[in-house]
């Protein structure tokens, strides 16, 4: 259809001034006209004072997965996208869940010093001071333990960390180590001390990185107070996150065994997180060697790494118990296909009162579907489903999204185009990260944004800041790792996935505990509610977009760009490796490092590594390019001039593409993780790793896997793009 | 002469296995090897015992310049050189310098703390007790004040510091600053705030750069307690050393007015240092914007700039007064050239008790005095005469190098071979540093040289070390700044200079405090003294080879290396700064940098900054090819096979050749430095420049000053070349 000129011009007089005339991605001209005025539309419907209102109510008791603030949040959700005319219904799993029964930490060497392990209420919180249904401090899906022993400092608690330690002649089997929190997802470091022979795990907020070194501390401003502690799971989410009891299998039965031996993900040793409060009396009665300069902390003393003089005793006993996680799921159905699903979801449950993470996000997806439910009074309607879904247990190991897409595994890998995350906003810039096949679709959205402090679009702040902190300035997703819902999506399913935020300004340092209430949040993080507001416009663009779309704004090329430079990446690392490892052990050989060691200090010299040898590329190389000419054939279709049947058939290939990324096995030792482009490493937690199967085995010098791996990842590879040139060709015929 | 087999076979079975036959520059094969025995029996004449005795006795009492301490010293150490049969005098001569009269730092607004400004006596610590005779905590030539002003914090206080403060929209006029210790020599620290209006300044030792950060605090470790400070001057010896009254004079003269006023190099505001115990009230108070995340430090507060509303008043007078500087000189006179001198030296005076600094550098140097003594008891002359120096009032100011230096200047330019600095010593790893005519000569005494603790080669050790850090494993003389008595000799002067120390491993933090006490030292720098006997061992060889040698191992082609790498180096930075320049630029122009500042923090744009031109640097790249030209055709001239007459005629012109260096201009606003090749930096003090009236210009972009310059240095240089190649012509000839 084309519209005639004269059309047009009365559009763009109707039309506000500041109303893009840009195209937008999978729609024809004249549409993109039509959903920019919606979306005009849609801006308009929402409501500010919506926010301030959900956020106070949703953030005035504690709300974790099995509470009884949980099951309310999940019914006024689900009521609300009730009442605006949503498919509603709450949706309830039972995984194991467990909540602490017993949690003392005692330092009974060389003075005795029992942890506090609470956090007090403070002046002008008003939720901080409620202290019933809360959950304490604690690291959930640690196992129970009473252990004694000597204490050891391993700064991050990472496995360099514990090479170091042992040149220092630091064994820290039969002990227990203190990690501070950073550097890795949290979970890493109890499987890391585990692995090295520790018997227990205190992880602290280091003042440097998380408290006063950072900003003052609250309540006289954002960050974390001495006794203000990190909540957190443990549970070894880089195997597989959900249920630890039903991985792969939707946890609906609620007569099983909550049997935590029975779990893989559960730690092997008892692990708590403690406040720099508690963590200065033990530290301070550390002796043995100063830790190395870059080990130091914040605290006021000098930080030692033991082992002893202090010695701690960590008892740790939990209900082990099934907990009902109740996910809320709304749907709008498509008027034309209502067999393409358009996910959007963000958590609703809390460590306790949670308003930053996740409500700040929850009351964003919920003003999202009550701006459509008021678009669709006027009539209107998607074209393809649109689902919202706001998500329990995220906290304790995305429970809620995990058992929901295990259960409709089948029915999502067929339906869903995408997955669109949340998980709460701050103040700043534009942050989109998620499937390289939605890069120009994203930065069409961002680019369409106004960022509400500065008035330009959020795209182009964020590329000003880039340019100013001196990095290229193009804009494009970064893949994800792990640390909230999209998981199950990306990696097990293969569905294109985003998450997105705002943030960089206005920064807190009450994540996990407390003091996360709507008192702080509305004095530091995003007082007038701002970005929640951007949040809401971009998450509802994004979902209109994608429901509206002429064709699914998918491409191949940027996936191809992203996985050459990965690609690139891992070939790199491995001569660096090679270099490295070549030099390194040149220093041990001709007595370089005893040389330059202290003599009045130990050091146990490394023994030798193995050489790096020369891997063969050639099957990845060959398949990238392979994947370059699939992306240029996809290119060259001209989607607008497709007859509508091939326009569906090249619709339903390119909506099941990414599935064509995953390898049925998995990754190495973790077959739930299926991508072959990315996954959450399996040293980092949260952090991705590109070509994970290859990357990760040339880390670990496993140079037979790192073979094999690139053989694999080149096979799905070319059979991804074997999908994208035969989709082309069909429709190109 | 020739020495035949039979007598070098019989040479090998007297000398202990690990005698070097090595050559040695400036010898002839056999007088190598006499040397090499000589050597041994220098070594073998050293006495560890009398380390001990000496520490503790010049370390029992205060001994600053002007203090009966002082005049004690030079005394003892007169008579010891006496008693050793060297010619020797106490040169006395009166610069001025002030001793704090009133004292007084309190804080007077938002409560009061009045600044304890004391070291109390530590357990353990002997002298610590001491409190009679003592100088206090303060900073040498700040200038009298009474002071009262809101405080700010500015990092380091260098001029980037006020740059980024005026970004934050803060004004330091009329205001009182607080630095931190470190990133620069102190006294550039209230330079610069004056130069930017503030009435008054304070210097503080962080404890994370200076304290429980680093280790353990005095007395269970060797770093610096809470109420430990940094006395030290803060002169702007940038300018000149030596008397603020008489700069290029020596200040023989006892009967002038010690008027400040008259002095250039005085503050032109009142500055004071306070330990880390008392600054933490006044940071505690400061608020404002939090300071940006480098510049928080280790105590356990938010760190924020201010201005106030903590308010301080500072009050200091000082009696103003010539204080007599005793140096100590003592000469053994050569045995065939007379006229050239070795010249070694060392300071006495200490801030206190001054254990490290400067006594385990001044008893090296008097065993080194006794060593040589005691060979010369068995006949042994030196060939060159050899003048041992013992330097009042170095800490000031380097009040006794510099005056007597002025004051002997054109003898000293006659006769002067080289000058060897040392200022203390520590543990661990070799540095020499100096000029790099004495490249060679340096590496060769470190070959020669066995670590005491690894009993390698201390030039292999430190090679070693380079390696392990994974830097380039050659070893070269960095040139030298300021910071001790070389400063004349080397930038004012243009006489070879070294300076050296071991260092690197049994690090302290009582540097300038009291605590730098024979206590602290045997428990935590050198336990028992091997690295002052190293010291000892190094400065006897490099004295006895440069007495000794058949020629002065002086080259000319480590200077052409090393001033074509600071060419390029100023080429490189020219054209870093260009492009920075114009980047930034375009991020000032383009709105970037404005757009990625948070809205909600005051941030005032700087102006665009003119663009780097490019200079013409081949009036330089012309005089530094002269210059290989003219160090290799010396090169080329057989030293072995000179008649005796050509030999004296190339060491005469060698002996001058770094004077040819100097320009007699000096450099731009400080005509004292007049050295082409390196100075103090103007905004660094002890930190080295190269090639500064061309670096300067360019960091400070004064492009015409930089263009000149530039064409300044390449005549000076051209005119070194040219005395290179006619002396080695005429000795080819």
């Amino acid at each position: 259809m084309r519209t005639n000129l004269a059309l047009l011009l009365c559009w763009g007089m109707l039309l506000p001034a500041q109303t893009p005339s840009r195209p937008i991605a999978g729609f024809q001209p004249d549409s993109a006209r039509t959903e920019a005025e919606l979306e005009q539309r849609f801006d308009h419907a929402l409501n500010r004072g919506n926010f301030q209102q959900w956020l106070k109510l949703l953030s005035s008791r504690p709300h974790h997965v099995g509470s009884p603030g949980s099951r309310a949040t999940a019914e006024f959700i689900a009521g609300q996208f009730k009442k605006w005319g949503y498919e509603t219904q709450i949706e309830t799993f039972y995984p194991l869940f467990p909540t602490p029964k017993t949690r003392l930490l005692e330092m009974v060497a060389p003075e005795r010093y029992t942890a506090k392990i609470e956090e007090p209420p403070v002046e002008g919180d008003e939720t901080s001071r409620i202290k019933d249904g809360n959950l304490p401090v604690y690291n959930a899906y640690s196992i129970d333990g009473d252990v004694t022993g000597e204490l050891v400092y391993v700064n991050y608690g990472l496995p360099d960390d514990y090479r170091k330690l042992r040149e220092m002649g630091i064994d820290v089997r039969g002990k227990i180590v203190i990690a501070r929190y950073g550097a890795s997802w949290r979970g890493i470091k109890p499987k890391v001390a585990a692995e090295n022979g520790a018997i227990g795990c205190l992880i602290f907020s280091d003042p440097r990185d998380d408290g006063y070194g950072q900003g003052d501390v609250y309540p006289k401003g954002a960050f974390r107070p001495p006794q203000g502690a990190q909540r957190g799971s443990v549970m070894d989410m880089t195997l597989y996150p959900g249920d630890p009891l039903t991985p792969g299998q939707g946890a609906t039965d609620s007569n099983r065994s909550p049997d935590p031996r029975q779990a893989q993900t559960v730690t092997r040793i008892p692990v708590m997180p403690i406040s720099y409060g508690d963590a200065e009396p033990l530290l301070r009665a550390l002796g043995g060697r100063v830790a190395p300069a870059d080990w130091r902390g914040g605290l006021p003393l000098t930080y030692h790494v033991g082992p002893g003089p202090a010695k701690v005793h960590l008892k740790l006993e939990f209900n082990w118990k099934l907990a009902p996680a109740h996910d809320v799921v709304a749907r709008m159905r498509g008027s034309e296909k209502p067999d393409e699903w358009i996910l959007r979801g963000n958590h609703h449950d809390g460590w306790n009162f949670g308003a930053h993470d996740p409500l700040s996000g929850m009351i964003a997806v919920m003003e999202e579907a009550r701006g459509l439910s008021e678009l669709a009074k006027t009539g209107w309607r998607p074209k393809r489903t649109i689902v919202f879904l706001a998500w329990d247990g995220e906290e304790p190991a995305l429970l809620g999204s995990t058992e929901w897409a295990e259960k409709h595994a089948d029915e999502l890998q067929r339906h869903a185009v995408a997955y669109l995350n949340t998980d709460g906003t701050g103040r700043g810039f534009i942050n989109i990260n998620g499937s390289s096949e939605l890069d120009l679709f994203s930065s069409q959205a961002a680019r369409d944004l106004t960022d509400p402090q500065t008035h330009v679009s959020a795209l182009d702040r964020s590329l000003a800041a880039r340019r100013a902190a001196g990095r290229e300035a193009e804009f494009h997703v970064d893949p994800l790792g792990s640390g909230s819902d999209y998981t199950v999506f990306q990696h097990h399913l293969g569905i294109p996935s985003l998450d997105f935020s705002f943030g960089g300004e206005g920064r807190g340092g009450v994540y996990h505990s407390e003091y996360d209430s709507y008192d702080h949040f509305v004095r530091f993080i995003d007082p007038d509610f701002q970005y929640v507001m951007a949040t809401a416009q971009l998450g509802g663009r994004m979902v209109l977009r994608l429901a509206n779309a002429d064709w699914l704004p998918l491409q191949a090329n940027s996936t191809a760009k992203a996985v050459r430079g990965w690609m690139n990446e891992v070939m790199k690392l491995t001569d660096t490796m090679r270099t490295e490892t070549h030099k390194k052990n040149e220093l041990i050989r001709n007595g370089d490092l005893k040389l330059a060691a202290d003599p009045r200090l130990t050091f146990i010299l490394p023994e030798p590594k193995e050489e790096v040898p020369y891997l063969n590329f050639a099957p990845l190389q060959n398949a990238v390019a392979r994947l370059d000419t699939a992306a240029a054939a996809l290119e060259k279709v001209d989607r607008s001039k497709l007859t509508a049947e091939k326009q569906k058939s090249l619709e339903d290939a390119l909506r099941v593409a990414e599935q064509k990324l995953l390898r049925n096995e998995g990754l190495p030792r973790r077959p739930w993780f299926r991508h072959v482009l990315h996954a959450p490493g399996f040293y980092t937690g949260y952090g991705v790793k590109t070509l994970p199967g290859i990357r990760e085995a040339i880390e670990e010098r496993q140079w037979k896997e790192a073979g094999e791996q690139i053989a694999y990842t080149a096979a799905v590879i070319i059979s991804y793009a074997d999908w994208i040139e035969s989709a082309a060709s069909n429709a190109g015929r």
